[in-house]
């Protein structure tokens, strides 16, 4: 597709829509993705780089350059342009601001001082605002003669009072259905959330599922409405940080496929040194048994049946866990209830795999004490497993550390520390 | 809070927003509930039943009855009536259509006609649509008189053909922008998107996000208009379609933290079942090498190591190919390029913890073959991992099983067994 001739390929490009042009850009390698920019250049549509991965953006905007970028982040949204701009480099920034209108770099130097993943940086400093006094016709007539200024659709309008506070928002399809002489206070949605300029965005996302809303006023901390947020702008969010909690489940920071090799080996270590610690720590327990695993090297075999289980069953608590803390659904006497209903689930597990195992393990080494042993140490296993599986998650959200991240460590070394030590105890007691 | 006056407690609960009223209901044992449905019982707002966990509705709708339920979906709008109606038994289903107007007994039956999952079940049915030919000024004044019959909230409206295919949609905002006299037609953004109605709920999801779009017209089979989904009911299928793969990962089916010990028991059972044969597989690899063990029983303190290192490798690397199979970022280049990558994230994993384990290893049991025997073992292990990790669930999705369930039992697999045979296999050969 890319060698050959340059002008059959923007021909094809132009047809495209922004989303799929993002795409294409992001399944290229990084040689022939600036091949393919130096050659559409000045054609590009902004829209794609709203589309496009954050961790491309840096590469394909060092290919930019400055004065294309400026021209482009011109005819953006504000949310949509502050998102482009706060992923570029210190020096691309400068350059850039100093190529844009006024207006626009007052918004995006503005943008950029609230804190990271706020609302301020999600919202759209685009709202259509109306003074309580008006009546439909006014408001009709306002909107007829100030066209040019509003570019952009919209779906709400929002009502202020003097001191620039929202008091309430307005739906436009019921000005729509409401006759010339209809004063805008009559179809005012009154007791409109508003949403602090520096809430965190997955708090804006929590409310907005809550109580289904589609949009919200921002304020700054005089309660002055300053931007909106829209129900467009969450949809991103919910996925992120639904996304986040099940890449730190399975030990990974990153989700980015197209990040170098050394990069990703790089941030997999860290998760890999702590498991090694782990790990050592169960090697450790087995080590005070080495005379017992001498005597009956068959319990060698064992050892991953007891590991697995009791990993395996542990997980599916903490994945629970980690959600129903995510939705917030652990508060007050449900987490008791939660933390009494996995132990006996565990329990109940415990029981049903210790009949399985023993019988298993009598065959196998033809010896029903070495049955008895594994098929006790599964039952206190499990129920380990049930019990820390949600003692820890919640535990460490109390002490505000992300349960998703720690979780599973935790439960591991507590699995396998309490599984060899229960087996291989037994073990030396019953069978030795 | 529950006992005592009455009185009280539904003043109280009148003030509650019904999404907090639903946390409420969803936060008492359901004993209590009960109590308090009856208590309340016709008062009882319709919004509330939108805002339940799907798991609790069965409970609260017997608790009501079919001629309250009947009252409520009344009130409902017809996307959040459907999704309650379908939650319902099969007697109580007939009951309340027994009981409601027949405009929304159609509705409902309709409804439940298209799949489960399907565009059919998401959409609202209530569309605004104005034929071509209309002008800006004949547009609003078909508003104002039909005003009773749009007591709901609208963004956009539709523009449709004689056959009833739409051509176009059109923001409120550019009715509201443009003198009387403009046509309709003038405003209209064609090439509007349409979802099929049998189209399944994550594929309409992925193409709001790919085209940020905020609604799409539902279409028939004959192309016809039926209904639209807008942006507010994609935000819950988006955080559902990922939380399913966190869910399946992590082992576990149900969400559901309220759900009884005996059905939990079950659920995860399963799952457990499955990974206690991966176990006995790992352990019938150490049992090839019983003698081997019995020469050198230190062998038995470092399986874990071995197995556990190899597991959370390729765990990461199976996180991170769901993910990217989800978001449909490993399509044709992309997926050859990202196996390759994570094999040499393995490979280079591998050489860092080879150093890392084989040093302790030699320490701990003063033997410097020892920790050559393990340090090739976690080489082997971890490329293997990254092999697996991305090749098992690229192979899944292919044959259409989805790789968020089965990916990491097959992974779990591959690397106890590669990791145990190599660890073992070449202890007997140098160590020997």
């Amino acid at each position: 597709l890319e060698e050959g001739e340059a002008e059959k390929v923007s021909e094809l490009i132009s047809e495209l829509h922004p989303a799929d042009m993002a795409d294409l850009l992001e399944s290229l390698s990084p040689v022939q993705r600036a091949e393919l920019l130096g050659q559409i250049g000045q054609t590009l549509d902004p829209e794609v780089l709203s589309y496009l991965d954050s961790d491309l953006r840096e590469d394909v905007s060092e290919t930019l350059g400055a004065k294309e970028i400026a021209r482009v982040l011109k005819r953006l949204e504000s949310d949509d342009a502050l998102e482009f701009f706060e992923d570029l480099s210190e020096e691309l920034r400068t350059q850039v601001l100093a190529r844009v209108p006024v207006t626009i770099r007052r918004l995006l130097q503005e943008g950029l001082e609230y804190p990271e993943d706020s609302a301020g940086r999600l919202m759209q400093r685009e709202v259509v605002v109306v003074p309580a006094i008006w009546t439909v016709g006014e408001t009709i007539d306002y909107m007829r003669s100030h066209k040019k200024q509003m570019e952009r659709d919209f779906y709400d309008l929002y009502v202020v009072d003097p001191r620039y506070r929202p008091i309430g928002k307005i739906p436009l399809s019921r000005v729509l259905r409401n006759k010339r002489h209809v004063p805008i206070m009559d179809l005012l949605d009154e007791g409109v959330r508003s949403v602090p300029v520096t809430m965190d965005q997955d708090d804006v996302a929590y409310l907005f599922k809550q109580y289904s809303l589609l949009s919200a006023p921002v304020v700054d901390t005089a309660e002055r409405l300053v931007g909106v947020v829209t129900i467009d702008d969450i949809v991103h969010v919910v996925e992120e940080e639904t996304e986040d909690d099940l890449l730190k489940l399975g030990g990974v920071t990153e989700t980015n496929v197209y990040s170098a090799v050394l990069e990703t080996t790089k941030s997999r270590f860290t998760w890999l040194l702590v498991n090694l610690g782990t790990a050592v720590l169960a090697s450790l327990v087995i080590g005070i048994f080495e005379a017992t695993l001498q005597q009956a090297v068959a319990l060698a075999i064992l050892l991953p049946i007891v590991a697995s289980m009791g990993g395996n069953a542990g997980t599916q608590t903490v994945t629970v866990a980690v959600r129903a803390l995510a939705l917030k659904q652990l508060s007050g006497g449900a987490s008791q209830r939660f933390i009494t209903k996995e132990l006996l689930v565990g329990v109940a597990n415990g029981f049903l795999f210790a009949g399985l195992v023993g019988l298993v393990a009598w065959i196998w080494f033809g010896n029903p004490l070495i049955g008895v042993v594994i098929a006790l140490a599964m039952i206190i296993n499990m129920a380990a497993a049930g019990l820390f599986g949600t003692l820890i998650p919640i535990t460490l959200e109390k002490l505000n550390i992300d349960p998703a991240v720690a979780s599973s460590v935790f439960l591991t070394t507590v699995t396998d520390v309490v599984g060899f030590f229960a087996f291989l105890g037994l073990a030396a007691l019953i069978l030795l």
